[in-house]
């Protein structure tokens, strides 16, 4: 078990396409709520499940496993809540901390969102100049809810 | 994945515990509605999550995943909806077939039920005489169902 820290921005111009490269990630979920997600994702040929519950609004509790990729396949197409979300990740490691920078396709195509992992809720970091607002604590940005409400329905 | 199709019955009396020997589960749910279940269970010293999708009222898609013993513990602790459902579980081989005797514990304790696992809906066999009403059809005795409403609460 892992304890998660998160904190999520805007991404203001596309200059982490220069300096990283990207992964197609495919994911669903079996349960979301305010408190827990079941989530089932599939990066290059692997397929894994994962279960977060929050323990504040920045940490969560997470348990992530391993399973068969045709399994994941199976789940994501007959069992979880539609439409799937598809991105392309992208792992940029800047001043000691790593970012993940979410490029959205399909339904959430235009979103694009950028997360740091911290120790802890008081860790400080520096942010590469094209990261933008901070969206942490909005919950339209959580990727489960971007399966209820997607990007394209946003009024923007 | 495998899919499961299954009957249950009612236990007219204990003389299935002469004939096989019982090990203690203990089990709970992230998730469990009509179409679907989200399992986390303990079994000995291994730990499972198994995913449950219904194909109809007696088939299922079953995805079930061995994972690390502490992890399960602390997911049925913390996550899982209360109270956890403990049972001793028989297994007893009769005429080609496996029967699965579940006792329950806990705010379950007084509740005996078997199972019969099948290839398909229509296959045959043959039935223990200590096995009484089939309970198949009746959503009281599906264990997610029992996390909710536990059969101490029942009228009966």
């Amino acid at each position: 078990m892992g304890k998660e820290v998160e904190r999520k921005f805007l991404v203001k111009d596309s200059s982490y396409k220069n300096l990283c490269s990207g992964k197609l990630f495919k994911q669903g979920y079996l349960l979301s709520n305010l408190d827990k997600t079941v989530r089932v994702r599939l990066i290059d040929n692997k397929g894994f499940i994962t279960i977060k519950s929050k323990i504040s609004d920045l940490a969560r509790d997470e348990f992530e496993y391993e399973i068969p990729f045709t399994d994941a396949e199976e789940i994501l197409q007959k069992i979880c809540e539609k439409p799937i979300i598809e991105k392309t990740r992208y792992t940029y490691n800047y001043k000691g901390h790593t970012w993940e920078i979410d490029e959205f396709h399909g339904e959430n195509e235009g979103l694009i969102v950028a997360e740091i992992e911290l120790e802890d809720e008081n860790e400080s970091f520096e942010m590469p100049e094209w990261i933008g607002e901070e969206v942490t604590f909005d919950s339209r940005y959580i990727n489960s809810y971007l399966v209820k409400n997607p990007y394209k329905n946003w009024n923007k």
